[in-house]
């Protein structure tokens, strides 16, 4: 290697088995891996950063949020974890903050290995109810939640995608780079049996087709990346809260418990798994 | 029948053997049904129009399309079948003019037997093209495509339903009004194996899972409705052609056939097949 700069060095100082690669001074190959956390302040995304910090102890960690001086989850983690945790400003709804991030991992990482969109809205309030019939269902409702839960995920995709090649698998036990996208058995439509929530289901609908779409593109270029969507069941977080009267007893997890799992996935996941949907206890889930 | 209006008056001169509802002046039950074709300019809107006023020698259509002045197919029909063509403007993604139209047919038939939403968006100049490949997808594109392709229809269903509701199977030899939105297999989401047209695809499986909600409310309800997604088929239509070089021969069809064919199918469903999606042939396309 010829040149490495006062950061590099740093690092290796740091991690004295990171694997650094040649090509550039930004190429930075780090054993352990670097893992992006997008919608990262609370619920299943929080517990995603704080897992992946504690069972990988060289792992690196980007959490995004929209308000990161409000984030006093993630900043209690960096607290404990402050060299392998970065909080990053990401708001899926404004692209340049993407681009933004993207640059900045490039700068720092110059690679990612994992890429977790755990952002997403069912209800909020003036803005999205979960609709209970079609004469409820309004226009700005449909779109908001198509553009949080589909557009915005994809959109992280689009602008980590030369960073996901770029990590492949190097760093970790995997031998691909993986973008798993938080979806939701209610997004399957043939599983839909109750009806309602119109928004919320067929945004997930959506980012379940665009996701699809995506790992046939990066199979068909033998891209070292692979997308798998997961159901991570019915957690007790913010976003279920409303909603959790009619949870099965047993049915409603902690998201110690459903996270835990879903790494599980993601540790174990293969190429043949790309463009695959499953459910927190691995199953496989039907589009339908 | 205490009172009949003026306006009953000449419809029952003209049909005869036209039923009539005692309950209101407007709740007309028109012999033949009252047909609406959603986005009838052109296409397949045009000749699903064209057939139900030349096969069902009794029965009313309701097209509509966004420019009527400019709908010289439309206009061409008006002036053969002017007495059971009625020409309505709607725009999918203004909704008071869909609102519009629902007060325009309920002062007129007072009840809708068949809905068909024909409208669809592939690509637009300077507004959205199929994407080839991620790197492409842009925000706009994707919240277009949904507007038109998903929520447009799904707002016309909602605005419908109580004329819908009152047409019930009256008129015609169905037992049930019959919704039949027009999809795409492209929509299916494990029948995606070529990747590409993030937008359209996606917006496709948003309005497959929105008209599969749907007709789980209807059928708890049990209106007398149901709701059915067509694949037309590849169809040589405007929207088709610029993509017309990859269809195998024998696969690119003429609009008279495709219609013939989805109006069987339309004709011909039951109770049973509520939710469910029909290619041409009538064979049903699993939502994988």
């Amino acid at each position: 290697m010829a040149f490495i700069s006062p950061s590099l060095r740093l690092i290796r100082l740091i991690y004295p088995r990171a694997s650094f690669s040649s090509s550039s001074s930004t190429n930075v190959k780090l054993a352990g891996g670097v893992s992006m956390v997008q919608g990262a302040s609370r619920g299943i995304g929080l517990e995603f950063v704080k897992q992946l910090l504690e069972k990988n102890e060289r792992g690196h960690v980007v959490a995004t949020c929209r308000n990161p001086n409000e984030a006093t989850g993630l900043l209690n983690l960096k607290h404990k974890f402050d060299d392998r945790l970065s909080i990053q400003q990401l708001d899926v709804t404004v692209e340049s903050t993407i681009e933004e991030c993207a640059k900045s991992i490039q700068e720092r990482y110059g690679s990612l290995n994992l890429l977790i969109n755990a952002s997403g809205v069912l209800s909020i309030s003036d803005k999205l109810q979960p609709e209970t019939t079609l004469s409820k269902v309004q226009k700005s409702s449909l779109l908001f939640a198509y553009e949080v839960n589909a557009v915005g995920p994809i959109l992280v995709i689009k602008h980590m995608w030369p960073l996901l090649k770029n990590g492949g698998g190097s760093g970790t036990e995997r031998d691909v780079a993986i973008v798993a996208n938080l979806s939701a058995r209610v997004g399957s439509i043939g599983d839909n049996r109750l009806g309602g929530w119109h928004s919320y289901r067929s945004s997930k609908s959506a980012l379940n087709q665009l996701t699809k779409t995506i790992s046939v593109e990066f199979a068909r270029k033998k891209d070292p990346i692979i997308c798998i969507l997961l159901h991570p069941g019915t957690v007790d977080t913010d976003l279920s809260r409303p909603f959790q009267r009619n949870v099965p007893e047993g049915k409603l997890f902690t998201k110690e418990f459903s996270v835990q799992k879903l790494l599980t996935i993601i540790n174990g996941a293969k190429r043949q798994d790309n463009g695959k949907f499953f459910a927190w206890d691995g199953q496989e889930i039907p589009w339908s």
